[in-house]
């Protein structure tokens, strides 16, 4: 097999860029280890940064979403019995975000490259990088038992954080920084209304909630828990009842409750990989970043590696300029790093750290450092300037 | 002896209460442990919120500083050969800082207080404060051999970290938040002309460096160095050689260099007292809190702290409301913890953590989340703004 770019997982992030990529003629074959319904089955973000919506309808894929979407100009923080709203259309002179499940966008993206015939080899195995150094790569994989070799010019590691791309960098050209958090989200999805038409993000004594959806009609509700815990410790009424201590009263009274559709938790980790090319291989998304999911940044960051990756590959195809490739690296590690600090900012900020330190300070030092932050940052207008700034995304960064 | 206001402590703090209170007609009595010219060889801070300048024209103990005083209507931050003016006037709307020395401030309320026949008791001993909770307080101390008893109605703790009036408080309704830094700062003050007319904040690979002023002809200028370091092992000529690889280039190379005055090394402390008030004993300055000196807010708490006390203090004494003087620490401690948490931010964002971990983060990672977040907040005017409007300080709380 042969093709112009490699791009290794049909999750959103590869689905995208094969799709942008198509549409400037760039050939591309799509290696998924699961099958698409596998894919389809993960319950992940559902807000979309206005980066990412522009890129979907570039990718012409937005049908769906621009009918179904839909726009939130504010998000809510609430603490010690205040709620304040972050008008983010007022304070970043009109962006906004979407709310629309990455499980939506999957399928959209599945739905177009089905019907422009593209390629994506689902239920490969033993998948393996190689001579990515070279200007002859190729990948090998296993299909129903044969041993294929898939040869290219560019791979796109759009594999995740236990894929094969990352690993394929030799260690000691990459630095790996991670973080990881005293809690887990516990999350759990249902067709229930949602509680409120904006997210609201609370931060309480009994920890963080955070009350978000997917559509008018499904609501996807997280509490702060234990790394402890265990799915089996919460039935959907110890959630419901729960959930409700933590809601701001008014909004837990009205709240409407139900079977969950989904149920996990989920820990929560900083991580960057640097650099996130090496040679031929670009990492894209969670094969190089992981963010807390306070914020909403993960595949918004994922979005924003692809737009770069995007452009790179355009103009290596259109203007036959090589030398631009490496620009990646630097390009998305300054946005990432911005999305990983506001990640890690936000979690310090809403999360009960229940003794743990975290900062060098002691832990109740550390946990009047955050309140103080957070009343800083929501009393003052150039304060909710900057979370509105960071909640709708920076711009992304055009090539030099 | 009897008084109204018994002051515990001749520096800054309680110099300027005493003048403030005597403004009003209440009495006060100040004793101090050591000489006055021991008090005015201590070197320490030099920049002025807006807040202080008021306060001390208030005072009446204005007229050198406003003919004398420099005022700042901008500050660098440099780091990665990039160097960023904050604007503070037009980030602001119009605030700036006021350059003259602690020292300066403590002569002239010095001369204001002998002027006005004000007494302070200097080189006291076994100061002792008893009955604070009760309606008739008093402090016992040892002046040239005697037993002294000063009845009072309250006592103003203005005696600093070290001082007996925090620790006059059962420790049993007290908590103590502590953080402790790394490093420390190396100090050299000399009789040279300033390298730059606006203090410069270097954050560079070989640590912190700040070039600040008490004059156009004083200069004070800091390291960062390991706590390790010995002030013996710091001739000026090591001093100033480190020096001229930390500023940017342009103005190490004009940059005057003359004989230390003053050389000492600080540890770097952020420390908080909560409540700050207990009985009829109020806690003012650094009997309450220490913070950094990155960002210049040391002095400036403490005189927040005053202006807070002096309008507790006026009503009770013009308008017989007692029950306002338990608004003391509430009041207080609201903008206490948010110069602490800019000190601290300041800090972390400046200065080279050296590979010791500070964040549950490993400490790698957390010098990429401040390096970014260095970027973010000068890079945009929202972020600048948020710089400024902190540097100059936030405004002073109203009584209820």
């Amino acid at each position: 097999m042969k093709t112009q770019v490699a791009i290794i997982g049909a999750g959103p992030s590869g689905l995208l860029l094969g799709q942008l990529l198509a549409k400037q003629g760039i050939d591309n074959i799509i290696l998924e280890r699961v099958t698409g319904d596998y894919v389809l089955g993960r319950i992940r973000a559902g807000v979309l940064e206005q980066g990412m919506v522009d890129l979907l309808r570039e990718a012409g894929v937005s049908e769906r979403m621009d009918k179904e979407g839909e726009v939130h100009t504010g998000v809510e923080l609430t603490f010690n019995n205040k709620r304040v709203r972050i008008a983010l259309d007022e304070l970043t002179g009109g962006d906004t975000v979407t709310v629309y499940g990455q499980t939506e966008v999957t399928r959209d993206l599945m739905e177009a490259r089905a019907k422009a015939g593209l390629t994506t080899v689902y239920e490969t195995s033993d998948v393996q990088l190689h001579d990515v150094k070279s200007d002859s790569p190729y990948v090998t994989f296993e299909k129903d038992g044969e041993h294929v070799r898939l040869e290219c010019d560019f791979i796109a590691g759009c594999d995740g954080f236990h894929g094969v791309s990352r690993k394929t960098i030799p260690d000691e050209v990459k630095t790996e920084f991670e973080r990881v958090y005293p809690f887990g989200w516990l999350g759990l999805l249902s067709d229930t209304k949602p509680a409120h038409d904006e997210l609201i993000y609370c931060k309480t004594d009994r920890g963080f909630a955070l009350a978000s959806m997917r559509s008018q009609t499904r609501s996807r509700y997280y509490l702060q828990v234990p790394l402890t815990d265990k799915i089996e410790d919460w039935s959907d009424e110890a959630f419901w009842n729960e959930l409700k201590k933590r809601l701001p009263d008014d909004v837990a009274e009205n709240m409407e409750t139900g079977p969950s559709i989904e149920k996990s938790i989920a820990p929560l980790r900083s991580f960057v990989c640097e650099p996130m090319q090496y040679g031929n291989l670009f990492l894209v998304g969670d094969a190089a970043h992981i963010v807390p999911p306070t914020g909403a940044k993960g595949l918004n960051l994922a979005a924003s590696d692809v737009a770069t990756l995007y452009k790179i590959l355009t103009r290596v195809y259109k203007e036959n300029d090589k030398d631009c490739i490496n620009q990646y690296s630097e390009i998305c590690l300054r946005r990432v790093w911005n999305g990983e600090r506001f990640s890690w900012w936000m979690t310090n900020m809403m999360h009960d750290f229940g003794g743990v330190s975290v900062s060098g300070a002691d832990a109740i030092t550390f946990d009047r450092f955050m309140s103080s932050e957070l009343n800083f940052y929501t009393d003052h207008e150039e304060g909710r300037k900057i979370v509105a700034m960071q909640y709708v995304g920076l711009p992304y960064e055009d090539l030099k």
